[in-house]
């Protein structure tokens, strides 16, 4: 998807809101469990009752993965579910890649080609040519962790060189890569005051922030710091409205949940 | 596997050698591309044919994710084919896998219990509670992506904190986890010249060596500052063994080619 797609639709719907599809068997409602594949059900369920204030998808890959053969195929299903019915949903394959470059080439084919996410959320470690090969698709997007919103970001995303922490010094750096502007940065939302700096270096480019809600992250923080002329976030939210409800109206009370999280959005837009 | 078990078997074959089975169907041979699953009878004659001179395999995850659910299926069968026949040989789901504390367990499920491997690699940029739940299963190993082989490893990896390096950090910082006895590392073989430097923060853990061979790292230099008394090493080949031929005697060519490096590697213990 052309960036612009994705702008014209956040300010369409008046969200910037993204679902996680973090889809965990014991936490779904019992009455899907007799079904041929209770996953994809959940997922078809939440995609419906949320459609109108989300404008975009991220499956959480583990969670799949678990799961073998079986959570492929739910994976699969999910995201042609999601390509057929609303093209315009913007869609991230969460699987935190990246590896020397014929590798990363798998991949990236795997996800961008094959399954045909808009994106993939990448981890920069290896540096350039682990993610180039990700930036290598027309109108696809790699989400290069930056900040994390975990215990153990703290460990080394701070680490200082010549008066730049490792975050920066990853979002500079990715800068200077071919394709760059396919690149899109995690920074999680339990950091607000580091919008600011990031900001700084990367003004407009697309940041998905995990670790609003269930995490602890303040909306009107990120929003403040982090908005762009062009929107520029996608705020995530997964267990806050996946789980809303384990009964039989998870659907319905999963989309108030992102109801409300898009009425909120609508007033800092 | 037990470590005490994996050096034993070290010192019974001579060898520390790893294969790695990063399998491409366009460079198998076509005489096989006929049957029910190529991979799977690509990989069973490699491990027939290299199983005297080899003390590891490691399917390289992206190769088989690359096929869908077909190469999920050709992985299983791969796994399981060690596990029965050759359950002495320690198994290496190259991943590079890491997340958040509840995804990477699920990721842990899925290769160290599902799949039954020994042990996974593992992306250190999110830090402990990303890599931790990969420490959590007694008798299972995460291998810590240190120093990698590839050209963008000067990216980041040797960002410098306090005149330590960020590869430095990594190893550092880890030995304080939880089950940290547990860890290896990954150090790319073309910096033969930091194994010193990783041996003086890191004396005796296991560690996986890309990148001889066809990246260009020398054996004898790693070997020189690499081994422990109790080896250490598990030196990995791929392409150079698995495409030693693409005729009906890939087999076999890739037996003489793990025969060489191994014999190469009982003069160094």
């Amino acid at each position: 998807m052309h960036i612009e797609k994705l702008v014209e639709q956040i300010k369409k719907k008046k969200s910037f809101l993204c679902v996680g599809l973090d889809v965990d068997i014991d936490k779904i409602p019992t009455h899907l469990k007799d079904l041929e594949d209770p996953i994809f059900e959940f997922n078809k369920a939440i995609i419906e009752a949320t459609q109108s204030y989300a404008v975009a998808y991220k499956p959480n890959i583990a969670f799949y993965e678990a799961y073998g053969i079986q959570g492929w195929k739910s994976l699969e299903k999910t995201i042609q579910y999601v390509n057929k019915h609303y093209p315009e949903i913007f869609t991230i394959a969460d699987a935190k890649r990246g590896d020397i470059g014929n590798t990363s080439t798998r991949y990236a084919k795997a996800f961008l080609e094959s399954m045909n996410f808009d994106s993939i959320t990448i981890a920069p470690y290896m540096g350039k040519d682990s993610v180039e090969p990700f930036l290598a698709f027309e109108n696809k997007h790699a989400i290069l962790l930056a900040l994390t919103s975990n215990e153990g970001a703290s460990d080394f995303q701070f680490s200082e060189k010549e008066e730049k922490q490792l975050f920066e010094q990853v979002i500079e750096t990715s800068q200077t890569w071919k394709n760059a502007e396919r690149l899109m940065y995690v920074v999680g939302a339990t950091k607000a005051t580091h919008f600011k700096k990031i900001r700084a270096i990367a003004p407009h480019q697309f940041l998905l922030v995990p670790g609003v809600g269930a995490q602890g992250g303040s909306l009107q923080e990120v929003c403040r710091f982090g908005l762009t002329k062009d929107i520029g976030l996608l705020i995530n939210s997964s267990r806050g409205i996946i789980y809303a409800s384990n009964q039989k109206d998870f659907a319905e009370k999963a989309g108030l949940k992102a109801k409300e999280l898009q009425e909120e959005m609508a007033t800092y837009l």
